[in-house]
C-alpha cells in the first residue's frame, strides 16, 4: 500500500508552525506496518491542492491530507476536495445543531464562520471529530482512499486513532519487525563504525541512525523476529552502557523507573538550566512518587538561603564551580530529605563567559548519603541547547549511578 | 524565483525525527522576500532522490535539500547528486587533512567513514560547514541552483546563514512587507470573525491565522508599507490587550522586557509545572537580571519548608487550591526578596483528578507587595499540554499586571 501525506498550509511553508503532525503520522503508520513513502507540503490555494491531488491519485493507494479544515477564509481544503471529486454539498442540519448546542454547553460563542464546517458532500463520507468542530472527509475513487484531516494536532490525532487507523489496519501488509536502541554520549560516526560488523553480518536487516542533539537512535528492521533479537543483543554488547533504552522511552522515563525500582527519592538544584531538569522529570506521569521537587537557584542569594551554599565558596570559587555544584547537590538532598540530590550550575550563554570559564562550562553533581561526584562539562552550543545538554548529562548521571 | 525544499531521510518519513529544519528555512527565505513554494520529504534511496530532483530541476529556480550528508552508510545524498549531475569525484586531500587535525585538536577519534565527507566533485562547488564535518554541495545547471545541506540543524543553519542566504539575497524580488501579531487567550475562529471587517477593507493584503496550543499568530502582508501599518493598528484596536507581541517575540521575552523596564524582580513557585515556568523564563538571555529563581515544590513538605505554606491550609483546602496557590506566591516572593511572586499548583494528569477537582484544574497566583490575585483555570489537554498552558497563563498574568 503506497502512502503519501500532504500537508496543506502556507503557515507550514512559511515556517510559522513546525509540522509535528507529519512525524506523528509517520510513526502511527509504521506501527501498523505501513510506510509513508512521500510527504509533501503545499500552499493552501485551491488550484495547488487540486493539481497535487490529481497527480497523487494515480500514483498512491492512500492519500492523507492535514490542514485547511478550519472555519476561517484561509481554510480551503474542503472546497478543493469538492471540486476535485465533483461533489454536491449541502448543510448538514443535524451536525450544525449539534455544533451549536456543543458551543452553548461550553459557554463559547459560535461564529457564523463555523457553518462551513457543517457542510457535507453527496459522494464522500465524514470522519467524526471527537475534540473539535472540523470533521474530516473520506473519498474512495478506484483503489485510492483520500482522507482530509484538520491540522490542529489534538484533533488530527483523535481522528486518526478513532477512525483512520482502525480502517487502515485491515489493509496493512505482513509485519516487518522493528527495534530502536537509544544511545546517549557517543557520536553518530563512532557508533556507526563500531557496529559495522553487525550490519555486515546481517545483510537482510535495514539499519538507520537518527542523531539528535542529546541522543542517537539506531533503528533496525527485518522480517525475522529472532534475527532481530540477535542483532539487538550484538549491538548492546558492543555499545555497552551508553545504550539507555529501547523503543520510545525517554531518559527521564528510564531514570524514573530506576528510582521507583530502587525505592529512592530525589531532588534537584538548578542554576543555568532554570527548571528544565525538573520540567523533564515531571513530564513523566507519577513522578511525584520519587521527585520531591527542587530549587531554581538563579541568584547567589538563593544558592545560600535555599541550599546552604557557603558564601566563602561562592567568593573563592564562584557560582559556576565544582565546589558550588557539590554544595548545591548536598544541600538540596539534605533540605528535601531525599536519597539523592542532583545539581547543575553553569554558563548557558550567550554572555557571561570568561577565558577560564567559557560559555558552555557546566558543573553537574550527584550526591547520595555517602559521597558526591562532580562532573565538569563544556558544551559548545547556543543557550537553549546548552541547557538541554546539561539536563541530559545530569539525568544520565542518575541512570549510571544505578547501573554501576 | 520559485523555491522548493527537499528533505531527505527515512527517519523523517518514519516520524523518528521532527523536521524543524523546514520551518526554519521557510522563515529565513521569507525574511529575504522569497517564498517556499513546495516542500517534499522523500526516502533516502539514491533512485528516489535522483527521480525527484530530475523533476524539480525543470520546474524550480532554487532547490534546497537537507539530510544525507553524514558519514554513515545510510547517507546517500552526495552519491545521488554525483550521478544526477554526472560528476567525477576525488578525495579533497586538503580538506581531509584539515578534518583530521580538527578531530585531533578536539581529542575526538576520526573514523574512516568520515573520508566520504572529504570527497569533491569536478563540476560542483563545496559549501563550508563552520560547525561540523559535512560540507554542502552547490550545482548550477541552466537557471536552477541546487544546494545540498546537512540535516543536523546547527550545521544547516550555520551554512545557510554564512553562505546560502547571502547568495540568495541578490536574487530576491522587491520586498513584500509582512507583519505578525501574536495573540493569547482568544480562539482562532472568534479572532477571525472579529477582524473580518479589517480583512474586507484591505483586499490587497493577505491574511493568515496560525493557531498553536498557547497562542494564535495573525500574519498579514502587502506591498504597501503604510497600508500594513494601518492594518496592524486596526487589528490592535479590535483585539485589545490579548495581543501580546509583534513579530517573533515570545511571551517570556515580553515579560522579561516588562520586568526590566519597570525595574522589578520576581521568583516562581511551581508545583504541577515542575520547573517549566522557570525554564521558559531562563530561555531569555539576561534573565538573571530580573529572575531570582524559584522553588519546585512537588511535595507538600516542600511547600511548607521552602515556601511557608501552612499545614492547616494543605489539610483544609488541599495542595491544589486557591489558598495554597496564594500562600505559595506570597511565600516565594518573601523568601526570594523579590517584587513579585508567581505560583502554579494543579493537577496535570493523567491521574490525580477528583470529581470536585478534575485533571487540568490549576490555580495560579501573582503576589506583589500589596495584594495577591488568584486564578482558577481548567485545562482539558494531556499532561504536557496542561503544563504548557499553565505556564502560558501564568506568564500572561505578569504581562497583564504591568499593562493594567
Amino acid at each position: 500500500m503506497k502512502c503519501v501525506l500532504v500537508t496543506i498550509g502556507d503557515e507550514i511553508l512559511a515556517g510559522s508552525t513546525v509540522d509535528t503532525n507529519a512525524s506523528w503520522i509517520g510513526q502511527e503508520l509504521q506501527n501498523i506496518g505501513l510506510d509513508l513513502d512521500y510527504h509533501v507540503t503545499i500552499q493552501d490555494k485551491p488550484a495547488v491542492i487540486i493539481d497535487e491531488l490529481k497527480y497523487l491519485l494515480s500514483h498512491y493507494d492512500l492519500i492523507l491530507t492535514t490542514g485547511g479544515l478550519g472555519p476561517t477564509p484561509d481554510d480551503v481544503t474542503p472546497a478543493a476536495f469538492y471540486t476535485l471529486f465533483q461533489s454536491r454539498v449541502k448543510l448538514d442540519e443535524i451536525y450544525w445543531s449539534e455544533l451549536q448546542s456543543r458551543y452553548n454547553t461550553q459557554k463559547r460563542r459560535i461564529s457564523n464562520l463555523n457553518k462551513s464546517q457543517a457542510m457535507k458532500p453527496h459522494n464522500g463520507s465524514m470522519i467524526p471529530n471527537p475534540v473539535g468542530s472540523a470533521r474530516g472527509l473520506l473519498y474512495r475513487r478506484d483503489n485510492t482512499i483520500t482522507i482530509a484531516l484538520p491540522g490542529v494536532p489534538s484533533e488530527m490525532k483523535a481522528m486518526m486513532t478513532e477512525t483512520v487507523i482502525p480502517l487502515l489496519r485491515e489493509k496493512a501488509p505482513p509485519s516487518l519487525f522493528r527495534k530502536t536502541l537509544r544511545i546517549t554520549g557517543v557520536p553518530e560516526s563512532v557508533l556507526a563504525e563500531s557496529i559495522m560488523p553487525v550490519m555486515e553480518a546481517h545483510p537482510h536487516c535495514r539499519f538507520a541512525f537518527y542523531p539528535q542533539l542529546i541522543n542517537v537512535d539506531i533503528r533496525f528492521s527485518c522480517r525475522d523476529a529472532s534475527e532481530l533479537e540477535r542483532v539487538a543483543a550484538d549491538i548492546r554488547q558492543i555499545i555497552g552502557p551508553a545504550c539507555y533504552a529501547e523503543g520510545k522511552l525517554s531518559l527521564e522515563d528510564v531514570v524514573g523507573n530506576l528510582l521507583t525500582a530502587h525505592g529512592k527519592s530525589f531532588a534537584t538544584a538548578e542554576s543555568c538550566t532554570g527548571g528544565l531538569l525538573g520540567n523533564r522529570i515531571t513530564d513523566c506521569p507519577g513522578s511525584s512518587a520519587y521527585y520531591m521537587g527542587g530549587v531554581v537557584s538563579y541568584s547567589n542569594e538563593a544558592k545560600q538561603n535555599f541550599l546552604g551554599v557557603r558564601e566563602s565558596t561562592l567568593i573563592r570559587h564562584g557560582a559556576v564551580s565544582k565546589e558550588t555544584a557539590r554544595e548545591m547537590a548536598e544541600g538540596v538532598r539534605q533540605r528535601f530529605h531525599t536519597d539523592l540530590g542532583l545539581s547543575i550550575t553553569g554558563i548557558a550563554g550567550p554572555a557571561g563567559g570568561t577565558e577560564e570559564k567559557p560559555v558552555g562550562t557546566v558543573f553537574i553533581a550527584l550526591a547520595d548519603e555517602q559521597k558526591t561526584s562532580v562532573h565538569h562539562c563544556h558544551f559548545k552550543r547556543n543557550r537553549k541547547d546548552n541547557k538541554l545538554l546539561s539536563s541530559q548529562y545530569a539525568l544520565n548521571l542518575v541512570r549510571i549511578y544505578f547501573n554501576e
